[in-house]
Parts: structure tokens; C-alpha cells; sequence
């Protein structure tokens, strides 16, 4: 079986996700859920696990709850 | 009925897609769609007529087919 050479991208997104939220201060899944398009807290749950290949429509709603553009989001992704 | 004050996420997605498609001479919808995971031509229409609300794991295929990372796929958003 290969070695997977990186995180997948849903993982990646989630540590996203919960870093710049706990950055914001923003203390619970759910806030964050109400901030963003009244996203449900397990939806956050889920996408901060990994667990969710999120729509473009979501994470643009999570991003800018988060007060980060798309680009700045992804700046740290260092994929190609 | 309030104006609008920008293109939606995927309309703007669709753009840059056809954008960065037709700088790398890929010629047809068909042929990126192949580089990609082996998306259906007529998904990657959808996605450049900006009809689809698609998941981050679909874009990461074309944006890989396209030899950019996310980021700077939506490097020219200029959203928050």
C-alpha cells in the first residue's frame, strides 16, 4: 500500500478551520455555525474532523465568519 | 430588490477555471476534464458556466490539472 504523501484535503481544512476560529477567539463550533450562514454545530464538528469533502457555498459562509478571504485560507496549504 | 454587490463564489469560480484552462492551452472542457481525475466534460462545463456549487474535493482535482494550488487559484477573488 503507498505511503500517503500528505494529509488529505478535508483534514486539511478542518485544522484550518479550528485554528483561525480558536485564533478569533471564537470559543465554540457553534458560534462559529451562527456566524456563518447559521451552519449547523455538528456541520462544524464534522468539517473541523475531516469528515466533510465541503461545497465551495459552506466554506466561502465559514471563511468569511472567519474574517479571512479564500486565498488567505488556503495560504498555508503549500499544495500544488 | 437589493443589487447585488458582486458574482457569486461560483460564478467567479467558473471564470477563473475557463481563465486558467485556456492559459495553459488546454484546449477543450474534455481534455481538463481528463487531467482531473477524470472529471466529465460536461461537469466542467457546468463549472465554468457557473451552475455548480462543487466540492473542495472536485476543485482541488481541477486546480491540480490546472498547476496551481488553491490558493492561488483564488488569489484574484479580492473577497472577505
Amino acid at each position: 500500500m503507498p505511503k500517503q504523501s500528505s494529509k488529505d484535503i478535508k483534514s486539511l481544512i478542518g485544522e484550518r478551520v479550528r485554528e483561525l476560529r480558536e485564533a478569533r477567539g471564537i470559543a465554540s463550533q457553534e458560534k462559529l455555525g451562527e456566524l456563518a450562514s447559521d451552519l449547523h454545530r455538528t456541520f462544524i464538528g464534522r468539517v473541523e474532523r475531516g469528515e466533510t469533502n465541503i461545497s465551495i457555498e459552506n466554506l466561502e459562509a465559514i471563511t468569511k465568519a472567519l474574517g479571512v478571504s479564500l486565498a488567505e485560507f488556503f495560504k498555508p496549504f503549500n499544495q500544488k
